[in-house]
This record gives structure tokens, C-alpha cells and sequence, in this order.
């Protein structure tokens, strides 16, 4: 078992899976308008963006492939290991995020990345995963989806889904709202205690399981009936989508950070958010059991 | 002349702001909904928010009074003061947000505060300042706004207007957009060296300074005609609002990490915000010119 980072592989399987999931979203959405820029970052390397907007399905969303080189790793990438800050390195990954025009259609956001740091013997590593960000959930798609998550998990071990499940809700966490951002998936990062082959395979399972999960939920939602009542409590809850995003996520820190191309990086954005001053759901209502019931870290398989 | 900080004029002058501001607003706007809130803080103090919203003139906007007692100063907040970080300290300051409905009327931003950090011979400072954040600018406008800013500091020497003008264009910037937030106004921090009284008057005269400037500009152009055109466009500027306030902002940030009242430090949020990607306005529209001829720093008074 060779445990040479084969960074070629690495490429084609992420290039790939890019071309799979814009595929999918094709299928699922044939009015959505695509648009692919091609572009070069400052200090090594570039990317292949595409967003979509006005789709039936998806009202906006983005799947960005990169790979970028840089002189000196900005803190909010480091991970666990703050001695790399200020290293040359380089990182590569895919991102989706698609937001459904439909507001009984979660959002879904995913993510595969690789870095490696350092001149000589650099140090490598994985990260990656999904959530899912419901506005009007289903009990069922949340228990399908973690079904996903775990089966993808399960030849690495029994620890593996409980600890990336954890990381997710730990992750995806809003303090100030005390609220998590939907209801979790996968978060990992900092993975190379495995080796290469086995995190390889591992980053392989995670990103073959969304598409199948997310299309699944996709499919069983588009159709559900709903009005301006919905589509206001939508822009309500996208924006603490923004919110997340702006404020701690790590993946976009780092990309303004690291001068990446801004509107890649904003990809990630919702269409449209509302903010309302103070509101709460009314008691009872299906606003209210987002909160009550979805919005805090839960063993949806044991239930 | 005393120069031992008078905390109860201090108190006084900021609640009278907090009462006026509120007056102007309802002279403005009698169809606004208020809402007041008054609440305590975790760790001490509290604060009395008004939220505004759904006006005929303004769509959405607060003023926040607040004086919090916490055990450690957040790193948020230190200024050029990074030792006192872990500090017990006292922040009493009043905050306001203005997001007219017109898109010719610019949003409007002023606050005032005061610090004072430590348990024996505490250190203090002010900090405070106004900017404005038009979508479709008026020339006269921003050089009325600036005349204001400038006649407020006049009788505080020849560099005050300069300095603070400067601090504002600096603060009130995007650097992932290369953009200013808007056409800037003032902008101080860590002001102690003036001594109490000194320092004191200058906060006083930026605070009675806002009102007039911001009521001339909001009657001038609240009775311009606008269409979709013009909301899309301010709906997709003041995503940039919700960027710059999430993303840099200071104050926002001191706020969460301290645990404020969340609801009262995310006042500032717009009603609403779009995202469209890799968005330019046309070649010769009103839309490119607020870009080449408003978003970067200009000396308004020499020009």
C-alpha cells in the first residue's frame, strides 16, 4: 500500500466528481442557467467556477473546483496544527451549495479539500463533508440522509460516523443564535492519521454518498405546494445561512484571507435573506418545530 | 478644568441622543413600528433597543442604547490596546442603523461610545463617528455630509476632520471587494489624549452634528421616483452591508464575542439582502458610477 500522497488521482477524481454533481444538477434542473469562469489565482494556481441561478429547482447555487498555491497558510486553515500558519502550501478541493427555490427543499452544502504545507516532507491532509439546512423538515430525509452519511462511513470503522457526525454539529454551530446551522451530515478535517490510501478512500466514500442522498430528498420535495408564507420564513432562515458563512466558517475566512476570487468564495450565498428584528415563530407552528425539534445536535439513528 | 471622566453626563448626553434621534425619526416617518426593548446583560448592565420597521421612509432600522459590565475585555475591542485583552471593563455607547426604503436615500450609520477598562485607575476612551452608505449618490450630498463632519471637528484643531475622515475611509472598507462601504464621514477610537472634557465636548459635537446633516439629505430625496430597478440594486448593495458588518465590523463583532443581545447587535442588518453572481453594473449606468466615482476614498471638500 503506497502511502505517497498520489496527487494526480487526487485531480481527476475531483475534477470528476465536479463534472458528476454539475451533471446531476442538469438532470434535476434543465432550466437552471450555468455559468463556468475559469480563472487564475494571484499566487499559483486557479479554479473553475460554476454557478447556477434562476433554476426551476435552484434558485442559486455554485460547485467551485480549486487549487491554489500560496506562500504563507492564513490562520484560519491551520487546523490543528497553528505552527503551519505562515508556511507555503497548497490546497485543492471542490465546494457545492445549492439553494432550492422550493423552501420544503433543503439546502446542501459539501465539500472535499486537500492540503499540504511545508517545503520539504510536507505535511498533507483531508477535509471535507455535507450538512443539510432545512427550512420545513422531514423526519424522514433527516434519518435518510444520516443513513447516508453512516453507510459512507462504515469501512473505516465504528468510530468514524459518531466522531464526523459530532464534528458536524459541533461545526456547523451558530453561538449566538444557539441554534446548529440545519441538521448535520459529515465534518471532517486534520485526517491523515489513516494514511493516504485509506483517507484517500475515505474522502471518495464521503463525496460518492451525497449526490445519491441529496437527489433522493430533491426528488421527494420539489413538488410539495407552498406560498408566500414559506418563501418569507426561507429568506428568514437563509439569512443565518449568511450568517454562518460570514462569521465562522472557515472555509470562507480562509479564501478572503488567502486573496482567493471573492465571488467563488461567495458562491456559497443564498439569493436573497431577510432579516427581521426579534422574531420568533408562533407556538406550535412548523416554523417553531424547526427550532424545537432540529435546530440541536441529535442521534437521528437511535431514535 | 476636571479631568476626572463625569460618567453620569456621560450617561445622561447618551440617553438624551438616544431620546432625540428617536423624536427625528418619528418627525421623519409616522408610519415607522416601533419596538422597544429593554434587557439586562449576563454579566452586568443592559441596554434599552428600539427597532424600527416597515416605515414609509425608513423599511428598517434601530437604536441601540447600551451599557454592559463584563469581566474581560474582548480581543474584538482592544484597539491600539491589545494588554488589555482579559480586562474587566465598562462600555456605555448608543448605536444607530437607518435603512431607508428609497433607494436614493443613503443608509445612514452613526454611534457613540465610551470604554473604560481595568480595576484600579482605569484606563478610558471614546470612540464613536457617522458614515453614509448611498446606493445612487447626489455629489451634494456627500459634500454637504462631509461639510458637517468637517464643522464638527472644528473647534478641535486643524487635523481632527482630516485624521477622523481618513480613520473612517480606512475602517469602512471591503478589502475582498476593494470597495469603500460607502462615501465615508468620521471615524475615531482610542481618543484620550484630548483629556476628559476635551474629549467629551468632541463626542458631543460629533453626536449633535449627525441629526441635521442626515434629516437635510433624507428630506431631499425621500420624493425621488424609483422602480424594481433601483430596489434590485439596493437590495444587492446592501448585501455588501451585511458583508462588511459580519465580516470586519468591530463593533459586531465585540458584540458577540462579549454575548450581547444578539438581536440588538444584529439591528444593523438590513431588511433584506441579494446575492447575484459576479454581478456588474452596465458600462455608463448609475450603478457603475456610484462604483468609479463613490466607492473609494475622496477628499470632498478640495475637489
Amino acid at each position: 500500500m503506497s502511502e505517497t500522497p498520489d496527487l494526480k488521482a487526487l485531480k481527476q477524481y475531483l475534477e470528476d466528481w465536479q463534472e458528476q454533481l454539475c451533471a446531476a444538477i442538469s438532470r434535476l434542473d434543465n432550466a437552471a442557467v450555468w455559468r463556468e469562469d475559469n480563472w487564475r489565482h494571484q499566487a499559483g494556481g486557479g479554479g473553475r467556477s460554476r454557478a447556477l441561478a434562476e433554476g426551476e429547482v435552484f434558485e442559486k447555487g455554485g460547485i467551485n473546483y480549486s487549487r491554489i498555491r500560496g506562500k504563507r497558510l492564513a490562520p484560519a486553515s491551520t487546523g490543528k496544527r497553528p505552527e503551519l500558519a505562515g508556511q507555503p502550501f497548497q490546497a485543492t478541493g471542490v465546494s457545492l451549495v445549492l439553494h432550492p427555490r422550493n423552501p420544503y427543499v433543503p439546502t446542501a452544502h459539501c465539500n472535499l479539500r486537500f492540503f499540504s504545507c511545508g517545503d520539504k516532507a510536507p505535511v498533507w491532509w483531508f477535509g471535507g463533508g455535507y450538512d443539510l439546512t432545512p427550512c420545513y423538515p422531514f423526519r424522514e430525509d433527516v434519518i435518510a440522509w444520516h443513513r447516508a452519511a453512516r453507510d459512507a462511513c462504515l469501512a473505516f470503522g465504528e468510530t468514524a460516523y459518531p466522531l464526523f457526525k459530532k464534528n458536524c454539529d459541533d461545526y456547523f454551530f451558530l453561538p449566538h443564535r444557539n441554534e446548529t446551522r440545519g441538521v448535520g451530515g459529515l465534518f471532517f478535517d486534520d485526517l491523515n492519521e489513516w494514511g493516504w490510501e485509506r483517507s484517500f478512500a475515505f474522502m471518495r466514500s464521503v463525496g460518492d454518498s451525497f449526490l445519491p442522498a441529496y437527489e433522493d430528498i430533491v426528488k421527494r420535495r420539489q413538488a410539495t405546494g407552498y406560498g408566500q408564507r414559506e418563501r418569507n420564513f426561507q429568506a428568514y432562515r437563509r439569512a443565518r445561512y449568511v450568517e454562518f458563512n460570514l462569521i465562522y466558517d472557515r472555509g470562507t475566512l480562509f479564501g478572503l484571507q488567502s486573496k482567493g476570487r471573492t465571488e467563488s468564495i461567495l458562491m456559497s450565498m443564498p439569493p436573497v435573506a431577510r432579516w427581521i428584528y426579534n422574531w420568533t415563530p408562533a407556538e406550535g407552528s412548523a416554523e417553531s418545530d424547526l427550532y424545537s425539534t432540529y435546530l440541536r445536535p441529535r442521534d437521528w439513528l437511535k431514535e
